[in-house]
């Protein structure tokens, strides 16, 4: 698989230290902390073709090729990184991290307190876009990336895209934005909050010292991805996956046996291979982030006033089945980023999986992406 | 309020024995059980004034009015049952019951089984919506009624409505259907799937035995309630409703106090009030019986060899931001009638208040709804 066309290939994580700590948006400040990344293609000496990736509520750094020739898929959005590919890696030095708060190896609430030699568990300081972002500014010195060719995101991801843009105007040449917001709806954050009541409800949660004990709250983890799973597909794309298939049982007349639909194996079945990957503190630290969001608000509400800071270009694509993050949301970022005067190009890209199409191959959304890539890379 | 105009006033229940118990879809038998519910307006000599009200998967037989002087809150439906309101209790002789599996007085999980002596608890056999149409069916004899001026339910309701077209053609001369479909989509499987894990994840759950120990599986019930508040609710319902207003916290840089917007607290309590007042056995029976609906299965999945099988005149009513049970899925139902030759009205109503609309005091719903009673009422 490694060694497939278009694929970056074996691929070892680093891991960057940094002493100086951060101050959180929250007031706190986290003490030393450490981010993980990957990189994908060569940075050119004039360090002008780096993109950063931006992840998702449940992404990570691990985003293309392989840790080993044994791993069977590969990083989450391999399908759109590698040589060749839309974000083509022979043109472009791609970095991926895990953001702060993650359970992938950034730090994070499975992670050391240096302040008092203890798990962060719950007590890690609640987080928003703008700590991942400055944090990325960190890294971004590190590797000394004065500007970022292109940010890029999807869903979470894209809210950080379009932070940066507005709290680094001069180190992002182009935000590309897939299948977020300008801020949560009040059904969105119903549901985030539907994921945190079932984690919190799970006794085994334990006020979140779960670390400390023998179990972790993986029933409520596994409710928490099945909401995610719901929701982020369509109605339609569920009923293509699985219909009214049944798994097991009869609708016999005058059968007792127990009657399941291919769909709730399935959820049941995600839910509880998240919950021995997922970290719940991170979880609930992650949602309420999201929730959090809202772009515009310390410029008086106003999107237009927000992206009259930015100075990139901008690529916004939304999809047309998604129902969390829809369409109408893209195109009120659209909208603002007119008015604002900015360069904006919009894609809706037709497709039937919901929210979960950003991560998806999807001929045309490749192609669109792929296309304005071009242009980055261009130096358009 | 029991006096107030259009009001049925003070209401008490009845109870109906029935010592020869049913056979049930699922090949048991209930053995003898009882019926809880309430009659409002006259039943005329003719016996031909008789409307029928089946409820959805949280309702009861307590429709409209007033059980006492103190009682705050009318019954779920009395925006439409009343002297003067749409089901017109000065034409019309109304019955309203709670369904077998119950919570409410009708026999359920809560009763005791005359052949054990033990509570059943999750030992009630399986229910599908035949099931309670047989058993309305036996209420009718023992009320005298022969045929129903119409039976009319929204959601589950409208599903048993249907039912009952195709069960007893010639009892049903009106058929009204709101807010339902021919049966489930795989998201709405998928949502029903999440409250019974939600439900059996809690440990209070005790294997369904709760009743026999100290507690209930309160937070099981309030997550399920959760996910129906919000998706039997539009988007924009819930935008308008709570907005992102917040209840406590502030935003300001600096702050550590936790933000909490309405709409998280407003869910909690709702969850929490339903989880003192419902019972977990009965939810997940009632969903399970909403997933197992299929009008049409047993007729080689041909809705119109089923609705063959009619002689009703149907009225189909949606709404039009309710996305579990969508316009699309009540056009089903009307093409189906129609190409099965059957007398049909259809109405989609503008409402923003997804699929809740049903329950609400919406203007020109209760207007569509009146106009057809009056036909009803009138004999046509």
């Amino acid at each position: 698989m490694a060694e497939a066309p278009g694929s970056v290939g074996i691929v070892a994580p680093q891991t960057a230290q940094f002493e100086q700590g951060l101050e959180l948006a929250c007031g706190r400040r986290l003490p030393r902390f450490e981010l993980i990344y990957e990189c994908y293609g060569e940075l050119n000496r004039e360090r002008s073709n780096a993109v950063l990736i931006c992840h998702a509520l449940s992404g990570h750094h691990h985003a293309a090729g392989y840790h080993n020739e044994d791993e069977r898929k590969p990083g989450w959005w391999d399908d759109c990184i590698g040589p060749g590919k839309a974000i083509d890696t022979n043109r472009f030095h791609v970095v991926s991290l895990n953001n702060i708060g993650g359970c992938h190896g950034s730090t994070g609430p499975r992670s050391i307190n240096p302040e008092t030699g203890r798990v962060y568990g719950p007590d890690f300081p609640s987080l928003r876009a703008r700590d991942w972002v400055n944090s990325q500014a960190m890294l971004s010195d590190l590797l000394g990336i004065e500007q970022w060719a292109a940010v890029i995101g999807g869903s979470l991801g894209g809210m950080q895209a379009m932070r940066w843009a507005l709290s680094y105007p001069k180190r992002v040449r182009h935000c590309v934005v897939i299948a977020a917001a300008l801020k949560l709806s009040a059904q969105n954050i119903a549901f985030n909050e539907l994921a945190r009541q079932a984690i919190l409800s799970d006794p085994d949660y334990q006020a979140g010292h779960y670390l400390d004990g023998e179990s972790i709250p993986r029933k409520g983890l596994a409710l928490a991805r099945m909401i995610g799973h719901i929701t982020y597909l369509s109605d339609d794309a569920m009923a293509e996956k699985f219909g009214r298939e049944l798994r097991s049982g009869t609708f016999d007349q005058g059968s007792e046996s127990r009657v399941e639909f291919q769909v709730e194996s399935y959820l049941r079945h995600q839910g509880s291979v998240f919950s021995e990957n997922f970290d719940a503190n991170t979880y609930l630290l992650m949602t309420r982030a999201l929730d959090y969001f809202d772009l515009a608000r310390e410029y008086g509400d106003d999107p237009v006033a927000a992206f009259s800071q930015a100075i990139a270009s901008f690529m916004v694509i939304s999809f047309s089945s998604d129902w969390r993050f829809s369409s109408q949301r893209s195109r009120e970022i659209v909208n603002a980023l007119i008015a604002a005067g900015r360069e904006v190009s919009y894609a809706e890209i037709e497709a039937d999986q919901g929210h979960d199409a950003f991560l998806l191959p999807i001929p045309r959304y490749r192609d669109v992406l792929s296309a304005y890539m071009q242009r980055v890379g261009d130096g358009g």
